[in-house]
């Protein structure tokens, strides 16, 4: 029976399998054995317990060799997640290898540490599908480095910039969000090792050496103060998350925009087959588009409880680690979706140059108009270069005139006659300023060599 | 592979299995079937289809005929949800039949009628739960009516009341929360069978009769103006569920400190072999009432979704549809989840008098200040005695005195004497206000024959 | 010095200024007097309080009689946000009138009850501008029953249907909301007497009386059970708000795109003057439009925290009040900003019915595919007839013919001839359903005498 | 007319003084008089502007010499927030140097770099008062580095540890977001001036130049690409400030409950003169803490709207920088007043040894049941060791026996004998771990010399 959307048969496809893979049973069961063998290990090179007993529970710490469905029956019983899993554990192992597991533990601490392995396995894959993003969107700004095209504000034409430069500033901000989470990785999801309230006291002056091995041992950062109710550590990369879904959802929406019937300047990957209704055929949706923004929308809406659980009890609170022990996996499991879904878009976008071009003329000049405001201003000064091309832009709009048919028929240019390099201004592809270099720098930094995670 | 927390070996046994399996894939699949066999027994109705091909289509509009897994496969490929259905149905139904499925309809109004009917198993499964919980809780309201306790206010003892009391509060807007939903279920659940954007072109005259008998038949009402880029119908359902995660969570918070080691005035059902602790032998934790508070927030946290997916785009928007389309069904198993926690705890729900008569006690006499207050007030006017108590009450804390000390001893009243029937007053279980009666109303009010949902 | 955003500078204007005006510093106190006023009136009526106390009383309950400025100092000392109001009030008074004042009362019954006027002030506002804007679109729906354009989803033409229907869509939906709204003005805020925690205690027998009469005396619901740290009630209107603001800003966003320089089909109202830009002369930006959508954002923004704060500790809890005493203010203000915006809004729009119809006749008849698809399924059965229909139309936009072309040319009909009636079927103002039948429906039906709230 | 929580006489005392005036309408307008000032300063070093112009500009960029009320009424006339400032600006400058006020430059800039010279401010005062807290709470921690006391989770007693202890674990939160606020300030408010979208346009080959220098002469970091359409630096501080609040009311909310009636094992500071309730003398409420807690919930509540205004369409969406730019003033102002309160409490905080002593004594020993375990495992098996102490506190919780009791009657040890050692390991301030030795190891790194911001 399948139940919630990560594999239901209508939206299973959405998210990432392989992120999937790393959250399901199996895998969760397995990461907290290899905390507990880890556990062992650390605690025998300090003589806390004996040599044979960790090997014995390294070699059992294997998740197919317990009966997950018994543990889902054992811990409804319990209502205690993990200790039907240390009694089967304690069976595989025998004695008296079976006492020696989960010394000095507590439950919060396995889960932390191994959502911490979980966690950085899907940062690479988020971090890989990332790239793959930039990558493709890097490769499309330097062909579009120079293709005019309207810049929009408030959904009205603004000022001409090319496609290329438009793709610089996804980019851009697609680099600082891929940096902000390669830089937050190791503090956010860190070992921890102190027992029931975080001070160490069942493995006696030993406690702290044990969490700093076994974070050795996992290549994790030690907690060092492992406060079970503390949890900015964990939310401060959750947050930085829903950076990357504001930007992703941006950007689909201005896609979604861009491939409107209207607009026609870009379209998503399209393959016979693929169906837009069932009763329209004509239909070919920016789909892809229209996921990737819900997909965002799935990972911002996680933010808010998350933070929220920040705030717990005393020391230790299971009406907060309830949720965020339930919030991670789906987080974890959307967000690569979010950046797998990006990177699909990207590669299949499809740039329609010709539509670019018959949009930024649809204003006959009027989306110049700055240009030839500065060229007025240096003339008679800003105000009155505003009110002169204030009132030849309205009546052109009004009387759909081009605009500088509006500008020369003013009463003040009518008589002094229009100012000699006007006309010229007011073509739109020679006033896209900055477009192209800084798409090239922009390009080059995002794309560059980076040190690995 | 279980993914996802309703399927989680750890966390599954959290959820309603019943809710899970109403919202399982076969159970949506079948949902979509009824629908489109409605469709066309309305439309054989209307002669619009045939009879025969209504009844073909009836016939096989049965989940266990369809191939799951090629459907997932197939919905991938089209990355359309609905297409592959209608395709591996015609194929049950063979011509003429299959030319008559899904006939005028567009893939949103079976998604949306299909999550009405649901919706309204859900709701029915809810409210059990919820009337279970208040009929608990109503009987030990009316055990408790008498029972004096401390009543507290930011955390301090303010003025006694009784158990009874305490738990008419929580009644009274369980049953306002009972009270929204069964109101709000079928206006915010309808049958929409408009089209594409709405408008029954598809159906010609016809329409917006099928559409009615549609609705009659599922025993919902019609959208009437079925839009699909509509949904505040759902969205007010979904916020009044919100106000139950509310005042469970409300709940739930108070019995948890009751339960604390320091105060003790009441536990939840305890069976031995629940576990507190993997290492800490002693702990009972109150887990059910802080996994309820848990469940309220999962709850609370898809609303502001649900309240943003209410803005889309003109006729139809996938990047919303998306996500409402796989918010409700966690909404409801969630939701119905919440109802089933709160009954459990309420049915366990422990009472030791004792603890509250001696928390009572604690302040000697400080927590009926109020009573003294207002006898004083006749006396002496509110600002005089205000300020006389505030100075005894003040000393009787700093210097651990019996109130009735401090104010015996306060320089005015030592001069003056003590006035007749205050020491009276200050007897805790005598100033408990209207305590029972409110109890019994409440209880009686909320325990009433009630209409069938 | 004008501090945030409701007496800015720069967004003042934004916010209603009669709304402004019922919640600001005079006017809550006056309220707060109030509530005291008709409690010593309800009092006096039951022999409570001397008649002549509560005439002084009321006589006194005059917020220009207070110093406010010594008010804030004196609340910032005691750290109590109505004592010194007390202090004042009975200094006013005189005894014996200042022993009556507050008798029995809670500083929150006074709040709660006092806001509940507030609300209900701001109700009659809010529905006010809500009338005027659904009269306003609804008399531009008849007007535009009969306008063709395209209808759209997910970004794409889908069918057509007429500029009358989408308004109805809009106008229905508000109706909804205000009906909402309507409904749950007087439940939601109610009469509270009940003291400290709710028990009535400091009024013995005579408590709940007290309280039926006070809600007399200001016309409102009394609470019956006024449990304080009960926040259902105003919750369930804050949140019916925050489906009133899906709706705007949904219409907000549609106009915006309506509006949009390639679109062109709507426009709001500009005035000379009306500045889009420092420098790009030409702007007529949909700033109201974008206003709107802004105030639906800040409205929504703040459900969350009101949802969140009914969570409440034992029988009070400040860090609760704290929040909604704060927040209901500013949902009050911007709620009705919101609405008087939708108003001015849509009193101003301008149609653009030739755009609508450029904008039809885009895509060359792909619009209506779906009428070619019920005539063909008649034909050849809905799975062939889709074959056809989706290969022909992928045809038509790859190489940018008409689609009655592809059509014809297909290699099915090729040889067997376009079937008659087809070409008639592709002329989009021809199949727009059921639009002007459903746009007079809902107008008539919203635009109703209704019962005043 | 006093509107809104900042300024109200109820409220206003909650809100830092000094950050209010930082956003003051006057404050708000000098930024941007300063950016602009700045701004002709840049141009007129890289020849743009004439110096003299420059000079004009800078003399005449001081808020004092505008007509505040004047700006307001023009501002709701245009709806255009910085051209009437312009205007009034140009005036004051005169020609010639008025035609280079404000050239190449969009509105969004100079908003945009005024915040980034507010927010630094703002940042300033905030890191004062979470220094302040640091201090207080590390003095503290030291003084109290021994004291032992309850560890408590899921409410109920878990193990022993020391007060220090206890408030290590609240300074290193707090060290972690000052270092995260401190680390991420200049790269989330930067200097941007690339016109209308971005490009440079207006300014030529100059325009990076001129974003260069003018952030060098405000001390900020240059933009880049100066993507109006682009706030995830801003969101990321935003959403840091959400992580403090997080941890300001988890010590809220520990503190709330420390001092409830019944634990007392702290109180906030108290006066005499502040007042807890109108009616009820006695109280004295953690009115800092519950403060403190609603604060925190204030900030919390508006860190998901910046989120979703990260979602702006094409390259500039009033719909969205309308909430953000009032957004940030209340979260910067609300901010600080979360750091100032948290100083305030923290200093003030007053602690009963006596009290946590005589908590940790409840439960006659079941609260070093781990102690227990520790030893019995060694001794016969964690599982074994497990059931034993699980019995035996169970029975000792049911019968009210000293934990030390039911084990030695427990049948196993009732024949073996109990084992040596095990009646002191019963001792709960011997079983307090690491807790002295972590609290001296936060101390030090969260109070060691800092570098500046």
């Amino acid at each position: 029976m399948n139940i919630g959307m990560f594999e239901s048969f209508v939206t299973g496809h959405w998210f990432s399998s392989e992120a999937k893979r790393l959250w399901s049973d199996v895998a969760t069961l397995q990461a907290w054995l290899d905390v507990e063998a880890a556990l062992a290990r650390a605690q025998a090179g300090l003589g806390i317990v004996p040599a044979d007993a960790a090997a014995t529970i390294a070699t059992k710490a294997d998740a197919r060799l317990f009966d997950l469905p018994r543990l889902a029956h054992d811990i409804a019983f319990a209502q205690h997640p993990l200790v039907p899993v240390l009694h089967q554990f304690e069976g595989l192992c025998g004695e008296p290898a079976a006492g020696y597991i989960h010394w000095g533990a507590t439950t919060q601490n396995i889960f932390d540490t191994a959502s911490a392995l979980q966690m950085r396995r899907t940062h690479r894959l988020l971090a890989g599908h990332l790239d793959a993003a930039i990558a493709a969107l890097g490769r499309l700004a330097l062909a579009e480095r120079d293709t005019p095209m309207a810049g929009r504000t408030h959904g009205q034409h603004a000022l001409p910039m090319t496609f290329g430069f438009k793709l610089a500033g996804w980019i851009d901000e697609l680099d600082r969000d891929r940096r902000r989470l390669h830089e937050r990785l190791a503090p956010s999801f860190v070992a921890c090792m102190g027992g029931a309230i975080g001070t160490f006291a069942a493995m006696g002056e030993a406690g702290r050496e044990v969490e700093a091995r076994l974070a050795a041992l996992l290549k994790l950062q030690p907690a060092g103060l492992p406060a079970r109710s503390s949890y900015d550590r964990a939310s401060d990369y959750i947050a930085s998350l829903a950076l990357l879904a504001g930007t992703a959802q941006k950007i689909a929406q201005d896609l979604a925009f861009m491939q409107r019937t209207e607009i026609g300047e870009a379209a998503e990957a399209f393959h016979m087959g693929k169906v837009g209704s069932s009763t329209m055929a004509q239909k070919r949706n920016p789909s892809t588009a229209l996921l990737l923004a819900s997909l965002a929308r799935l990972l911002r809406a996680r933010v808010p409880p998350a933070l929220e659980a920040m705030v717990r009890m005393d020391e230790g609170d299971s009406s907060a680690t309830n949720v965020t022990d339930t919030l991670l996996p789906e987080i974890a499991i959307i967000a690569t979706s979010v950046a797998e879904t990006l990177a699909r878009l990207a590669e299949g976008l499809v740039v329609h140059r010709a539509a670019m071009r018959r949009n930024l003329d649809l204003t006959q000049g009027l989306i110049v108009a700055e240009a030839a405001m500065m060229q007025l201003t240096r003339l008679m000064g800003r105000h009155e270069a505003h009110r002169l091309l204030y009132e030849a832009a309205q009546r052109a709009q009004s009387e759909g005139l081009p605009f500088m048919v509006a500008i020369a028929e003013h009463p003040r240019l009518a008589a002094e006659g229009v100012p000699p390099g006007l006309k010229q201004a007011l073509e739109p592809s020679a006033y896209v300023g900055a477009s192209a270099a800084i798409t090239e720098e922009v390009v080059a930094r995002a794309t560059a060599q980076r040190p690995a995670a």
